[in-house]
């Protein structure tokens, strides 16, 4: 798989890819990474990506010709599943999108950033807009990485079976159930002593029983949602 | 403001708050940002900071001692407001979650790895369990970075009135208006007439409608929502 990523920030993203199971998923031949400068598609020798808006208002817009030429010189190269741009009002993101994502070949994530980009990108280039969630960010850079880091971990590979995501939450609208490690006693706070007893048939229906409860208790809208 | 963020890949986090509006707060002395490395409280040689979970499974679980001992030492300096575990099974993080943090002084965040912390760490330690969507991470470090950019960009003076925020999505529960920016016409396609006309009066309410028409068209939820 191949992740481009167009910015103005390319290097507030270097460290999250530079660390962990993401640079592990690179190093491994897994997955390319490729962030790209979109001020060396600006113009003029201020290299500029960004302009008033029409109508008037606080904040810059993000012009549609650097991002069109970026975008295009990437398209001249290979074909892309999809050019996902980041922004609050996007579909909400969430593992579904995750694992699709994770199934196809090569996608450009484009990070908004300023009051957003000229509506031209959104309407005649960009193919999912996606939002991270209801909450405003200083820009999509932290949200492409999110995405890129949701669907990375799912890459046939890049978890070992010790890391193993098919326990995690949401993969069957259940939340994990409560997970306890050494010391079986921590300040008079003992482990369940079921996680104790060896009953390992004892052991899966108390887990299972923790994670309905917990799902009814804190997200039941999930129950609702089983497709 | 003050964000002491608990990890074990404190390296991860770097760029993200050395660049930008994180970096200009703090720069500002708006905000401090402090990322401890929770390996310095581990046990032995090797730092242990994760053990085998009781009962079995894949994924190892973030100890129990080490987070008290961090969390404690921070504590004994100063009286934090919030102490937040960043999990797919908190609380789905919102704006109405990062207006309120923007209003308190100190907060811990712990970014969870591997399978999860000890469940002992959040019956007696977190006061509350944020998620930032229904998507599983590869740990919670961006999850923490990102709640922090949503709050920060809120502390008074971050933001100059060009970026002002009381404009984005979800700050009145409507999602943004398109925008646009020059040319006026990019490859035949151009910018709205009434965004060229001069008229505030006939801006505003274009605005407003279009907001409201997005709204209806991409998250009607938001609507039923009004607090």
């Amino acid at each position: 798989m191949r992740i481009d990523i167009i910015t103005v920030l390319p290097e507030l993203l270097r460290s999250p890819f530079e660390h962990s199971i993401l640079k592990r998923a690179q190093d491994k031949g897994l997955v390319e990474v490729h962030l790209h400068d979109l001020r060396e598609y600006g113009f003029g020798k201020h290299k500029q990506v960004d302009d008033y808006q029409f109508g008037g208002g606080a904040g810059m817009v993000m012009m549609a010709e650097p991002i069109f030429a970026c975008v295009e010189e990437l398209q001249a190269e290979r074909k892309y599943d999809e050019i996902i741009y980041m922004t609050p009002d996007g579909q909400t993101f969430n593992q579904r999108h995750a694992n699709s994502l994770s199934l196809v070949e090569n996608i450009i994530i484009l990070a908004g950033h300023y009051k957003g980009v000229d509506q031209r990108v959104r309407d005649h280039l960009i193919t999912l807009e996606l939002s991270i969630g209801d909450f405003v960010l200083s820009g999509g850079e932290l949200a492409a990485a999110v995405v890129s880091d949701a669907v990375i971990r799912l890459l046939p590979g890049v978890l070992n079976d010790e890391t193993s995501a098919l326990t995690d939450s949401f993969q069957d609208n259940l939340l994990a159930p409560p997970v306890y490690t050494r010391p079986a006693k921590f300040r008079g706070w003992e482990v369940p002593e079921v996680l104790r007893s060896g009953d390992f048939k004892k052991i899966e229906d108390w887990r299972h029983d923790q994670a309905v409860q917990r799902t009814k208790d804190r997200r039941p809208d999930l129950l609702d949602d089983k497709k």
